[in-house]
C-alpha cells in the first residue's frame, strides 16, 4: 500500500511544524537525536520510533478486541450542526487525525511551517511521547439517528436501554450523539487525542461528558496478569479474549445476517458509570466479599476451586453471587466483551472518594447482551455496594478499511 | 538496621493475608511463581521483587526532591476528632501503613490469616503491582494549628495565602487540616495508598477534596526529557533539580535558623488548582503562544536562544512573558521547586473539557516563595488563558527518621 504524504510526516517525535519560530529552526530536538536528522517529508518512521502502534485500518475498529491498554479517556459528544455535509467533513477530518495520532504522529502535516500567525494544528502535549498503543473507537448514539434524516438507518439492535432496578442516572453523564473511546498506555496520549478531536469538531460538536479511567479492570489477553478492580478482585478472568475468533464472531461482531448492512463488522458498546461505595465495602468481612462475587479474593478462584482459571461451579456459589448471575449459563448462553476501567473523580462532598468502575462492554446485540445480563443482576449481592450513575449506548461502525475510508462512511454514503 | 516483623512480610506480591479462604490456601499466586515460594514471615523481598521502591525514611520526606513520578493522587483531609491521643495514634498507624505501602507491601501484616469474618486490612487493588516509586508526603494546614492546642506551634512561615488578582477559588476544593501527596508511576498504586489511609483514618479524618494528576508537568531530573503541560510547552526546564543540594538548601528545606525547630528538614507546599481555557488557547496563534511564555514551543528555548537549557535573556522577552515574570531575577532572587501535574476532570457542563495544571510547589518560605512570585505574575500574559480555582498551603514536616519514628512526631511530642 502506498501512503499519502499526509501519512508519512512528521512523527510526534520530529516536530517540523513549529520549526519556523525564532532561532529554533534546525534545532527541533523534541525526540532527541532522531528528530535532529528527520527534517524532511520523505523519511518513514522506523519500527523502533513508532514504538507500539496499533493498526488503525481493518475490518473492525481497533479498541475492542485489541489487548486492553492501561488508560482510558472516553468522551460523548452532542452534535451542534444541522448541516450534514459539514458533519460528514468533520468525520473525515477526525478520521485523518485519528489515523495520524494512533501512529504516534502530530495531527497536522507540518505544512504550515513558518506560519507563526496561525494556531498550531496539534496542541503539542503528546510531542515526544510514543504511540503508546493508542486506539480510537467511534460510536453513534440513538439520538444521532433522529438527525440528518437517518431515522430509518437506525439499527434495530440499537435499542434504548430500559430503566434497571437501582439506577440513579445523572443525565449530564449519560447518552450522547457520538462517542469516542481513546485507550492508550500513556494517559497523556489518550487525553491529547480526545482534546484534538474536540478541537477539530469545534462549532460542529461539543463534549457532553467525558470520563478518565486510570486502571483497566478487564483483560482481553488471558496470558497476562488479570487486573484488579477497586474492590480488590481480579476482573476479566472469564472475559472474551481478543484472540477467540469464534466467541468474538458469536457475541461481539455484527454479522451479515444481523444487519443493517452498514453495521457489518461493527458492534454495540454499553457504557455505565458505576459508583462503588468503597467505604462500606472496606468495612465488609473477607467472607462476605468473596460470597458477593463467588470467587476468592487472593487467587480469584471460583468457590470450591483452587485456581483462577478453573471452571466455575455455579451451584457451589450463593444464589445471589455476581458470577453465578452473570455467567452465560444463567443468561441463555449469552455473554459480552468487557473493557472497563477504574475511575476516581475526587470526592463526593461527603468526605468519600468518588470512585468506581467505568463499565464498557461490547456486544453484537444489546437486548440479548447487556440488557439480558443486567436484568439478571437485579438480585446481585453486589448491588448493595454499587450504584449505576451514568449510562449510554452506541452503535460502533465497522473499521476504516484504508487511507481513503473514513469513520461513518457506511452510514452516510450508502443510503438506500 | 534490623527490621521489625511488621516490615518484612508480606509483600504485595505474596498475599498471605487472604490465604485462609476456601481452597485457595497454598495456591495464592498473585505474584506468580515468586509468591508461591514465599509463605513465611522470614523472607526478605529480593531487590528485583521490590522493583523501584523509594526509601521512606530520611531527614526529609520523600516526594519533594525525589525524581518526579508519572502520576499523582493528592488528598486534603479535615480532622473530625477532638481527641488528641486518638489523632496521634492515627498518625502512627498512617506512618506504619505508608512505610509498608511505599515498600510495595500490603497494609496489614497478614497476621489475621484465616479470619474471614474480619474485613481485609488491605483493600487489595494494588496486589501484584510493583512499588512503582510510590512516595507519600504529609502536610499540616493552617487550620490544624487551631486544634489540639497547637496554636503557638504554628510556624510563622505558614502564612495564609492572600487573595490574588484573578482568583476564583472554590472553597470545596481548597484548604484542609492535613494533606497527603501520593506520587507513583502507576496511578492504581497512588489511588490505593490514599484510599487505605482514608480507610485507616475513618471516624478521625475525612477527605475534604482530592485531585488525580495524570501527567507530570515538571521535572526534577534535568537529564530526563522535560515533560509538556496541557498547553503543549515543556515545563520544568529551570526547575530546582533533586540533585542541587545548594539550591534545595537555599529555597526548599527549612533550616535551623528558620525555625520552628519541629520543622527543620521540612518544607512548605502550595497547591493551586489552575484551570486552563484550553479551547481559547488552542485557537491562539503559535506566535502569541510563544510570546506568552517567552520560550518557543518545539524546543523550549528562551526567546533569541537556540536550546532549551540556554540561559534565558529576559529583556528579549515581552514584558508580560511568564518566564520573564517568574524568573528569580524578577523576584529578588527567589524561586521554588515545582512538582505539578496535568489534570482532566471531565467537562464543565458547557461542552468544554475541565482541564489544567494542578500546581504543586515546595519552598522554605511561603511569603518569599509562592506569594512573591504569584504577586509578580499579576501582569502575566498567561492569565488570559488560566484561572486559579483551588488553593491550599501546608507545612510539610521533616522526614520519618527510622522505624520507630512517625509522621508529625516533632510537632506532637516535643512541646515547649
Ligand atoms: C462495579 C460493578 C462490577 C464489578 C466490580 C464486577 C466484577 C466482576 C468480577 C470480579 C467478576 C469475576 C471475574 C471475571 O470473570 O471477570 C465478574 C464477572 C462478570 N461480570 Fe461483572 N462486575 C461488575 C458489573 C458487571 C455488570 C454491570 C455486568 C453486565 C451487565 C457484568 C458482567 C459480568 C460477566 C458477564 C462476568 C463473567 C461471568 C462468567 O462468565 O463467569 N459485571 N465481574
Ligand atoms: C497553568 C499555569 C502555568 C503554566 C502553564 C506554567 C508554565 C511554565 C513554563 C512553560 C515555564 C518555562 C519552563 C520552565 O522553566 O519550567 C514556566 C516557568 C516557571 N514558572 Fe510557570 N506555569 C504556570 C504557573 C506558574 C505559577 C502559578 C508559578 C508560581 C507562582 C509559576 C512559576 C514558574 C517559575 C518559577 C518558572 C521558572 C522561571 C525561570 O527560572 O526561568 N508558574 N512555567
Amino acid at each position: 500500500m502506498t501512503e499519502t504524504k499526509d501519512d508519512t510526516n512528521p512523527s510526534r517525535r520530529s516536530l517540523i511544524g513549529w520549526g519556523g519560530a525564532g532561532l529554533a529552526l534546525g534545532a527541533v530536538a523534541a525526540g532527541g537525536a532522531v528528530a535532529m536528522t528527520r527534517t524532511g517529508d520523505d523519511v518513514e518512521p522506523t519500527a523502533a520510533e513508532t514504538g507500539a502502534a496499533v493498526a488503525f485500518h481493518g475490518a473492525n475498529q481497533a479498541g475492542i478486541a485489541t489487548p486492553v491498554q492501561d488508560r482510558l479517556h472516553f468522551a460523548a459528544f452532542d452534535v451542534d450542526t444541522t448541516d450534514r455535509a459539514e458533519f460528514v467533513q468533520m468525520l473525515k477530518d477526525w478520521t485523518a487525525a485519528a489515523r495520524r495520532m494512533t501512529a504516534g504522529k502530530t495531527v497536522g502535516d507540518g505544512a504550515y511551517g513558518g506560519l507563526a500567525e496561525a494556531p498550531p494544528d496539534d496542541t503539542g502535549e503528546a510531542l515526544g511521547l510514543k504511540p503508546s498503543r493508542l486506539t480510537l473507537t467511534i460510536g453513534f448514539g440513538p439520538s444521532l439517528f433522529a438527525k440528518f434524516g437517518l431515522a430509518d438507518r437506525r439499527p434495530d439492535a440499537l435499542v434504548d436501554l430500559p430503566k434497571f432496578a437501582g439506577d440513579a442516572l445523572d443525565a449530564s453523564r449519560s447518552n450522547g450523539d457520538l462517542c469516542v473511546q481513546a485507550c492508550a498506555d500513556d494517559p497523556q496520549v489518550a487525553v491529547h487525542a480526545i482534546r484534538n478531536l474536540a478541537r477539530i469538531g469545534m462549532g460542529k460538536v461539543s463534549i457532553r461528558w467525558s470520563q478518565l479511567g486510570f486502571g483497566k479492570t478487564s483483560s482481553t489477553t488471558p496470558d497476562a496478569q488479570t487486573p484488579r478492580n477497586l474492590m480488590g478482585f481480579k476482573d476479566g478472568t472469564r472475559n472474551i479474549a481478543g484472540t477467540e475468533t469464534d466467541r468474538l464472531k458469536k457475541f461481539v461482531w455484527v454479522g451479515e445476517k444481523d444487519g443493517p448492512e452498514w453495521m457489518v463488522g461493527g458492534s454495540y458498546v454499553v457504557a455505565r458509570r458505576i459508583r462503588m461505595h468503597i467505604e462500606t465495602w472496606d468495612r465488609t468481612s473477607l467472607q462476605e466479599q468473596e460470597d458477593v462475587f463467588g470467587r476468592d479474593k487472593g487467587e480469584g478462584a471460583p468457590v470450591g476451586k483452587a485456581k483462577e482459571r478453573d471452571e466455575p461451579f455455579l451451584k457451589a456459589m450463593k444464589p445471589d453471587a455476581h458470577v453465578r448471575l452473570a455467567h452465560p449459563d444463567a443468561n441463555h448462553g449469552s455473554t459480552i466483551l468487557r473493557r472497563g476501567y477504574s475511575f476516581t473523580d475526587g470526592t463526593d462532598g461527603l468526605g468519600r472518594l468518588e470512585a468506581g468502575l467505568f463499565f464498557l462492554a461490547y456486544m453484537r446485540d444489546v437486548s440479548n447482551g447487556f440488557i439480558r445480563i443486567q436484568r439478571n443482576l437485579a438480585t446481585d449481592a453486589l448491588n448493595e455496594y454499587i450504584q449505576h450513575v451514568g449510562s449510554a449506548v452506541f452503535a460502533v461502525p465497522p473499521g476504516v478499511r484504508d487511507k481513503d475510508d473514513w469513520w461513518g462512511r457506511t452510514l452516510f454514503s450508502e443510503e438506500a
